[in-house]
């Protein structure tokens, strides 16, 4: 349980600083609501305009617009004004949620959920002593490349079909979202409330 | 064991009907070899230009072009011709390798071997009585749109950028493969091998 309390005191410390997705907030606390169960990093799904200077070299790139909202042409338009070194990608990512469940037993229920809810990357991600991670994924990746070292290479055309593409797939995505959380509700009546999700959120 | 039998009877009925990625078959000839081990779907990575009628309809979907190997800026732009409905996607996927352990211990180190050898997204998909099926999979996903309805939105230039960057993705994915290989000996060391395997393929 200890493992549960620190992730909820982060959990808690990060939406106090706003670094939680705001669509999510209620089904993240609903889910550390039940016993046995808790989440580690999670996002509501995405959209925007990141730059890597290398193909994937993930911890330095950076983003040059980001929402988790359907965007504007006007808005990706703006962003690549920024743009300074490296290749430009348009980025789609759907909700993402990391599960921990405190038994096997719980950790199958878990992975049920994420695939009956529509999100069809649905894994076991790490199997630990006592401890599983379900990863509750969806499939709605876009990755589309614009340009490099701050030039562009497509029309206005072009970039408006791919973000309109884009917002589809995120809306597409998060659509799924209240059925998760409904099942996650169903969830909560088998295995019960947890005292200690109170007992931190009072503090 | 009857599963294992199957498996790899459709294995080899898949090869003499040239259905599988010839760079691959040779490591999963020597995963199948292993004891306790075997390979369901898996592919050696791909590029290639799809159709897809509507988003995430999979199976409506139609190839244009499809390769296991970096492919042409003209190989693309003559594929294109073909395009008739639905939209237009470059797509770029790394190698994926679907192995059923038949205990969970022997499924651990799968997961470790897909992990050390660089494939980053390899997770446990399913756990079933005795069985469980270990998704070895690269992070190396593009998917760029290209246009519409047999019409496309792009410029030379954009396509050439496109298509070299896929390329490059591609390569770098299949560059794990050797390492993937040289972990599968090690383990055959530690697990024997499989009598089962040398009996049907003598058949």
């Amino acid at each position: 349980m200890r493992a549960k309390r620190e992730s909820l005191k982060i959990l808690i410390n990060a939406i106090r600083e706003n670094k939680v997705d705001d669509d999510i907030i209620d089904l993240l606390f609903l889910i550390n609501s039940i016993n046995g169960v808790y989440t580690t990093s999670s996002c509501s799904g995405r959209i925007g305009v990141i730059e890597e200077p290398k193909i994937g070299a993930k911890p330095l790139s950076r983003w040059l617009l980001k929402e988790h909202r359907p965007v504007t042409f006007e808005e990706v338009k703006e962003s690549l004004k920024n743009a300074q070194s490296g290749i430009i990608f348009l980025k789609v990512q759907p909700p993402i949620f990391h599960v921990v469940a405190e038994s096997m037993e719980i950790a199958k229920k878990l992975h049920e959920i994420g695939l009956s809810s529509g999100f069809k990357y649905t894994t076991f991600k790490a199997l630990n002593k006592g401890r599983t991670l379900v990863e509750i994924n969806g499939t709605e990746y876009l990755t589309v490349p614009l340009g490099r070292d701050g030039k562009t290479l497509i029309s206005d055309e072009y970039l408006e079909f791919s973000v309109n593409l884009g917002n589809r797939m995120l809306e597409r995505s998060k659509s799924r979202l209240p059925r998760l959380e409904e099942n996650f509700k169903k969830l909560k009546e088998v295995l019960g409330e947890d005292e200690l999700f109170y007992e931190i959120m009072e503090d």
